[in-house]
């Protein structure tokens, strides 16, 4: 273990010797026009270096001490601040002001920034950023890395991406059954909300009544950033099952009478290193515009979306309920004496088994008995549950926040073991109605509250009346 | 001209209360992430406003009025590097500092760069910014608008574009006589240094022995940013008529072998609003790439460049010298003499006249004689005027700055009226080794000397030697 | 000059020699599925040798000496021919008839016919053997060449181009001015009727309120066979200038509301040797349809046609009617006055001199003099004079043959020097009504029979009335 | 039953209306040329009713009354070919006889040739035909239809498509993992020869180091006709299952050093329509080409091909040769020795149980103790049988037509359950010497002599030594 110390010295050594040979200098204020670019090789060093590192965490110890060591000077911002502050003491000439503060605002640029920038420029340098910050998330959500350092460069990646992304760069592409063979096999890899099974499957989703569409960079055409499934439908789908599981449609034909709406029943992230760019949003509003060019008649727009989160919340529940009280106060008298008969043992010892696996289904009984408490749990958990004021379920914070409206919740909407683990099967429609969605999103954003159907309201009404917390 | 006031005074309150409604308020920091983007027809209101304006000056009005009036709080650029100081100056924990960094960098962002940010997301919006910026650059040529807001502001958009014109979004495109029609008459219409006199002479300079290049960013393929016209030939070329004007091939096929020489003779920048965002310089290496690919034997690059501003460099020269002494000194007396024995006058008026039009290189006597003081005279223009101590003409820095040799410069090699009018037919080849580049760019950029032949060496210790300034 | 018979010997012999060579034996009936093809090289002999003849007289000789040399073998005919008379006279079973048939059938087809299928496989060899047939058609209008075998020969390709240019396997283009500038070259050479003035010309006629098509092969894209150019108008033109030489329009935009007629203004076959192949009336249809999908309300089809040769007739007729009378029969009394009063000459001498340049439309006093007997002696060269009892002036027949209406004829429609001398400036329109097309083709094609508007046939009255021939 | 044969004969009824409706009838031969071509719903009408046709013995009935009902007129034949002997017989000049002949040409063309001919011009009516002619094929195999008229209508059929399928018209295309899904769902179906398994099998086949290619015909790209897959490795291949069902190769770069060799492993025509129309051969050129251009020092080329109709003719054997004299003639005593004692049974009847199931190959003794007398016989089957002098074998006949060399018979080289039943798990490679095919070819075809192999002809040495026929 020794030998290991050593190696790891080894290799820290040599992370830094690298850092000092990649990152560019800064060039002084006056110099910074006039400062050649550094060598390609320079930059190239750093991306062959980091794709070596076959570790998550050594990957992750190399970013810490990037955005550590070469981050802001302090004492630059410090000199600059001062000069700026005693110039706005002492009114000058705007001149003076405005390049004192230009002068500030370089010395806030942190150096790392100078690197990313001369990377981007590289072949496949931009994708290698994007991933790299997949990377530098991942290593956060398993706190392989920390520290507000780390956060920075987050933040500096993410701003970055906001403009390379941005939707003027962009193109909207569709996927047929007539493009090519990777670009299909890249969309069933990537879809992680209701997973491809086969080739016939994949095909039946390109097919007659289905859409899909991804977002490309304009750099990269073929290759889909993010992607979204839609279903040409008669009306708003209860169930994900009459979309992605039923056999072929009877003809190769649409009837465009009988299409009035669109599910988008899929939005799946291929970046990880592009969240919070702000895709999502974008991709829907492009789709809507190009389901309405082709569909004049389309008038009602609505997601099929899963609840992710939904079980586990509840068994927190249950479980701390069962801690305070040893008793259900989730259910009313009645549902328990119910499920009791039923399942012959005490409710909270039994919903929590019972929700931990699949098969409850399998009961018709159960099935009856849950619907009515677990309508209305769910109808809490997305409506009444939040985060810094805003919803706590990630899904719908997302719908909301582009002015989607919480529409209906469905029972037994996804009966795939994954859709019963997840969310006791069921689903909820957020409905876009066109001409609102600017005003919900600004309500929901500035005052937080959640605009819901009756459907969903009545339920919650429910759970205030019947549940306890 | 009351009632033209009064116009005038409408116009004014129309555009303040234009950018009032247009340009988005800044939110707090707090809230930066949670505010919606203004709605597209906010922003789309500015382009359209700006667009309706005929008037090169009423858009430099509006253009100073947003840089003045929507650009850094300073009052927030106070508050937040006082509290920035403080924290430097009783050291707390990184996050608190990194926090007030982040808020004083955030103050720093003038408001209307959050306009153009939004405008670039509309069809069509980054193609409104170049043209913006094009106009803003042409105002301050022309002296409609001036100050430090108006330099911060052209700042922020060579910024924003530096991010979004990156080598990697850019595509090569080659141009040959099977391209679209209208790309042609793009790049025929581009061609700013020799211009295209008929389609004939544009089929020749995209046929064999020729090729056409340009970058077009990835989000408008097909559209020139700037344009790089080439010549392969069998040796550096040393007039640009060769080029240019000569009849047809004797045969459409190029005899690779003959092949040894790629000479850059026309470079043009079709956007004048992407100015200093570094495209020429990228061209040229992706265009040498190109061709070794093309032809792996190819191992000569120069240019074979005008001179602009020599001319007049030269008869301003000679005006003081008359001014100063009444007698020429930047010729020897036996070079005096000569002249004065073919034009019967005196040297300076006769030159000043000569110069000043085209006649002169129709007398065979003249052209010899002035061929050795020209040419020692341009060998200093090129080599030996600085300004803020680099090459004072724009082409010299532009090809020194990419790592070229100043190689030789040519005789009678532009005898278009054009040619001889603006630089006295002089022409100079800058060559590419491509080996020492990056070394010859490093040292011109850093100790500013230029790297020469001997011949030009040569012909500038002739002048140091004959000539007085 | 005995040197050059010997020449001329040698090459005879050359030729000779090539065919014995190239053209193919034909095989025994019974080997004929089982004999190779002849080796590659064998073909492209004969195909480089052709190639190599420059001179037109040259490569008539060549196909002379190949249609008689190499076409039938008559004995074979006989024999065979004997065999199936033999058969029918005694009937057998149907399958040895059948057989003798096919053996027949076999020997009846010119041994040279092998050569071209063969060459027909070779890159290029399409396009070769059309060609050869322009050579053909040409010397044989040249008087090059004459004779059945040639007659024979030519069938023969015109069969197989039949086959081969089917409408199954032409492809329908649309020309813009983004299509490539080497395409839009052809088309401006390949204009056969109104010759294309300049680029800006060329421009107009693929802008706005323009339609340029053209049919290529399928195996030869990009490569104009036969081209068709539009104009799309709210009314059925009566003048090409207001076509091809009018001012840009005032919007790059089409207002669709204004089109309601679709003006066919030029048909150019593009390469002599598919003349008789059918491709004219089809790229009429065809494009018809196509405008018909553009533009659904689309309801007026008509040509604005040439008359080529109208002059030419007239001045043969005031010549024959000179020798025979000494007067003028063709005019009134009173125009022949009128005329005179104005030319101050004899109306017969001075029509003639008249009609052979284009002067005669300086004056406006002629010009009106002029209108009434060239209009009525136009109807009546359209409308009764006849070649095999249908139309003689090939333009009409074309027309008629297609099913469309004698419209219109146009004075002063076409006013350049070519219009003038070619036609007195008048032009036709052919009306294509969709529901009669079918109906008139039949009718025209049988009883020959030409259907004509009130208009013409009222000029045709008129001159039955007034002229004499 | 009466109700079933009135309704066949209502259906006989319209067919016999619908061909009187549908096929235009012979014009005169002097109106030839100017007789309109039937309306285009004249010939839909024939396309939609056969479309309607769903048995194959109906379509086999319309097809066989077309044929015989509207073929060729002997009358007008015996008519013509009078004239034409007579003409030979007192010679006229050779326009006289030339026509007579085109007369006599014209009469013995099929009535339905242009029915045909008019079909082709229709959307899709060359496919149309072709699968017509497949159906026609099929009704022949099955017996469903017979006779002379059919015969010479599958002929007029073949020979109008070696017009439009002519290799000038054809495009060679490569398919590879980034083409559409549907084409290679299309290459995946159509592979008759080595089937594909899953669509990870399909992306081996044309992932590295193979190769997939095909032609279309120029008028319908993207449209496998008959398709070629390769593979390239460093040796002649000796068994599919190293080619088919390897797993991934280790990279997915092609070591270009490695290849020295192309394995033509298997040909599928995917329109039976087109069998006879030479496509295979051609397209094997094509690629030999293709595959030069890409490897320049490639230089092996063989097939590895299936045996189809080994086993079946072994079968017959043993059954005759057991009826003959009761016992084994084919294989030498110790042999029969050998394999009694394994199997412990007749030989003659256990070969003949072995050689109908596949189970055979379990046993590792019989294995070996087939190999040799199987080796020996199937070199006999490929090289010794002859139908009509040529090899029976389709697939040797095949190879043998272009040029190949019988090249090495393989033991244990398709172990699939359909290679053990077809042809005892043995496959042939046949050779192509680039600079001999062309010789073979013509041997083969003139003398019908077989160029093979030492191991081939030794192996058949072998067989007249130790086996009787």
């Amino acid at each position: 273990s020794s030998g290991r110390a050593t190696a790891a010295g080894a290799l820290e050594r040599a992370m830094d010797e690298l850092l000092h040979r990649a990152v560019p200098a800064m060039p002084a204020y006056g110099l910074r026009e006039k400062t050649p670019a550094p060598a390609e090789n320079q930059c190239a060093d750093f991306v062959s270096f980091y794709g070596g590192l076959a570790e998550a965490a050594e990957r992750a110890e190399l970013l810490g001490r990037l955005a550590r060591g070469f981050g802001v000077d302090h004492g630059q911002v410090a000199e600059q601040s001062a000069a700026v502050l005693q110039l706005l003491q002492q009114p000058r000439e705007a001149a003076v002001l405005l390049q004192a503060e230009d002068r500030l605002r370089y010395a806030l640029v942190p150096r790392y920034r100078s690197l990313f920038h001369h990377i981007s420029k590289l072949d496949g340098g931009v994708r290698f950023l994007v991933q790299l910050r997949a990377d530098l998330l991942e290593a956060q959500a398993l706190k392989l890395m920390e520290g507000p350092h780390v956060r920075e460069m987050n933040g500096v990646l993410k701003s970055m991406f906001s403009e390379w992304f941005s939707s003027g760069f962009l193109n909207l592409e569709r996927v047929t059954w007539r493009s090519p063979c990777e670009m299909l096999q890249k969309i069933s890899e990537a879809e992680a909300v209701h997973p491809v099974k086969s080739w016939a499957d994949m095909r039946r989703r390109v097919g007659p009544y289905r859409r899909c569409y991804f977002f490309s960079h304009c750099s990269t055409p073929g290759e889909p950033l993010i992607i979204l499934h839609v279903a040409l439908t008669s009306e708003i789908a209860s169930s994900i099952q009459t979309i992605v599981v039923k056999e072929s449609p009877a003809s190769e034909t649409e009837e465009r009478d009988r299409i009035t709406t669109a599910v988008l029943y899929s939005l799946s992230l291929t970046q990880q290193g592009l969240q919070g760019v702000e895709l999502g949003a974008f991709l829907i509003k492009r789709v809507v515009k190009e389901l309405q060019k082709e569909f004049p008649h389309l008038g009602t727009f609505a997601s099929l979306s899963p609840i992710p989160g939904f079980t586990k919340w509840l068994l927190g529940l249950l479980k701390s309920k069962a801690k305070d009280h040893g008793r259900n106060e989730l259910l009313t008298d009645s549902e328990c004496k119910e499920i009791s008969k039923i399942t012959g043992g005490p409710v909270n010892e039994t919903l929590k088994t019972f929700l931990s696996s699949s098969e409850w289904v399998q009961s018709e009984q159960l099935v009856r008995a849950l619907q009515a408490p677990l309508m209305r749990l769910c109808a809490w958990y997305l409506y009444g549950e939040k985060h810094r004021g805003y919803a706590l379920n990630p899904v719908a914070n997302f719908h909301l926040q582009n002015g989607a409206v919480m529409w209906r919740i469905n029972w037994m909407a996804d009966v795939s073991p994954k859709g019963i683990m997840g969310s006791c099967g069921l689903m909820v429609n957020y409905r876009y109605v066109l001409e609102d969605t600017a005003t919900n999103r600004t309500t929901y954003l500035s005052s937080k509250s959640i605009k819901a159907s009756e459907q969903v309201l009545s339920l919650v009404a429910q759970f205030q009346k019947n549940s306890k917390l």
